[in-house]
């Protein structure tokens, strides 16, 4: 695409196209997209703190959400906004409602284009690992001269419930596969035409969100890979905790509130769970010093499932070439539509 | 077998056969080999510090290894040894002429028996993950409050060497084929006939020693899986790791003497090698304050690659048979003699 877009823009705004990306976090990713915009000077590629975007979104033609809160307001102050988009999957901090009552289209990018599922599940399996190791005992052991202990437990003869079975929940079980494990999935709709061909291979047993408490209780690991939506918002609750196995393993690598803090946190007190291990968390970033991070069961990453060189360059081309067809007025590739 | 065997002993020496673990370290194991054998008075099951080992080891039968030294002094003052073993697969510690000498025989647990070589390939997975992602900077932005930052390497799509191509070899093919990778593996003899049949579509590339040098060059990620003899110490040296591409990642899950610790030091210093993980040390316990550890892209493990809840339990069984085949002069099962 880059290489066939002039200045001329026809956005219909100004001939310059301004691409905003809100907020200091996961900072590789404007990296990445101003590298690949590099010689294109009409693109213009800003980042502002959190707090600014309120002042500054009406001066922007596409905006990357990442993790800010982009409600009503802020889409009412957004005059000259085509797109708002995530650098990645998740939209709930969108007001999608609003955007499509201004004429904003609200986008994603799918995970299966851009590595982000792969990168996702790979973070669930080292998460697991974590867990089932007991990571914080063996950094104790290996600083006390200690050898041979913990004792942990493997992935091989596990039961995992994958509990929303989408692009990351099918390149998880594919790569669990082959451990050795029985595998459990929930998913909306299993009639969907897009299910890749193997699924049926992989997974062991196929429900709806109506036999998560069933497929909890026969689970060891169980792994959240769904978006976080009205209806997933806390759904690992105090219901689905109690319904798990004494002794299992919960990893997260979606987005943190799909966890009801507090039935997590009195699952761990009472050593029902025996571990948990999140790549988010209910607020973000998280604070270091929450009791659940104290427990020596309880490890976290800082919401880089899906911050790897081979997503970030992918998802860094999508994000430029829209700027680009945005600019030229052509039609869009690499993203999809929510409204 | 445990149910068959009465206090009468065959072993020659005493009506109780005594079973001693050298050394303190992997704990977990005597506490399931005692539980196996706690309804057999006629076994005696004790564990001492690794000095004492030379003054208490004529009152054995059967020796424990773990990391204790053996050699020719220790095995002159075992006048009632009938087997050293290990509880495990390295035997590197143990003087074999010295114990032939004195007609005692020397025995590994296979590690496709036990679950061994299933842990083990785990274990190069989350080491080989957690280096790919920078575990201890992820440690770092956590506690610093960032977030989508560092960002890592999937394990898709890279090359990976597995140098020295056993029963872990094999299992940690099996479970990386699916992540999208190319394999590369050296081996002394491809040819045996105890190579799995699906060896032939796990391995892209096949090499024996002499073709180190040339896979190590093209790998992403070198995964070191052989014992350690006369032959493999320090296979990774200078020559080795300067033949590794620039940037490339090792880990070791094998022995912490196949690495040349001068040669690893100095290819971190200069930024040669990206990341190295290790479960075993060149001195174990290693120091925890030895300032290979202090590279922010080096972690380890306690040496814990095979202790699982499962490979204990199959190891303590298998430990626990061979004291009542001992004590009852049957036939020995589960075990390999090298000697």
């Amino acid at each position: 695409v880059a290489e066939m877009v002039d200045s001329t823009g026809s956005n219909g705004c100004s001939t310059v196209t301004r691409v905003l990306f809100c907020g200091p976090y996961w900072p590789a990713s404007i990296v990445y997209t101003r590298e690949y915009l590099q010689n294109y000077p009409f693109i213009q590629v800003d980042e502002v703190g959190l707090d600014q975007v309120p002042d500054v979104i009406q001066n922007y033609h596409l905006c990357i959400v990442r993790n800010r809160r982009i409600d009503s307001d802020i889409i009412a102050r957004a005059t000259q906004m085509k797109i708002i988009m995530q650098n990645g999957v998740g939209l709930e901090g969108v007001d999608i409602g609003a955007a499509t009552e201004h004429k904003i289209k609200v986008a994603r990018i799918p995970g299966y284009t851009t590595g982000n599922a792969v990168a996702c599940a790979e973070m669930a399996i080292y998460l697991t690992l974590g867990v089932l190791r007991k990571q914080k005992e063996m950094d104790r052991a290996v600083n006390r001269r200690e050898l041979g202990t913990p004792a942990g437990e493997t992935i091989h003869g596990r039961t995992i419930f994958i509990l929303g079975f989408g692009a990351i929940g099918y390149e998880l079980a594919k790569r669990l596969r082959v451990f050795g494990v029985k595998i459990l999935a929930t998913k909306r709709n299993w009639s969907s035409n897009t299910l890749p061909c193997d699924t049926e291979v992989l997974v062991d047993k196929k429900g709806g969100l109506e036999d998560m408490y069933e497929f909890a209780g026969e689970a060891d690991i169980v792994v959240t890979c769904m978006a976080l939506t009205n209806e997933t918002i806390g759904i690992v609750g105090n219901k689905f905790l109690a319904a798990m196995k004494k002794g299992s393993y919960l990893v997260n690598i979606a987005r943190g509130r799909l966890l009801d803090y507090k039935a997590v946190l009195s699952h761990l007190e009472s050593g029902h769970l025996s571990g948990l291990g999140i790549d988010v968390a209910w607020m973000e970033p998280f604070d270091p010093e929450d009791p659940i991070l104290k427990f020596s069961n309880v490890i976290m990453t800082p919401h880089v499932a899906g911050i790897t060189e081979y997503s970030l360059r992918t998802a860094a081309k999508i994000v430029g070439d829209v700027a680009l067809q945005l600019h030229s007025g052509k039609p869009f590739t690499g993203i999809e539509f929510v409204n």
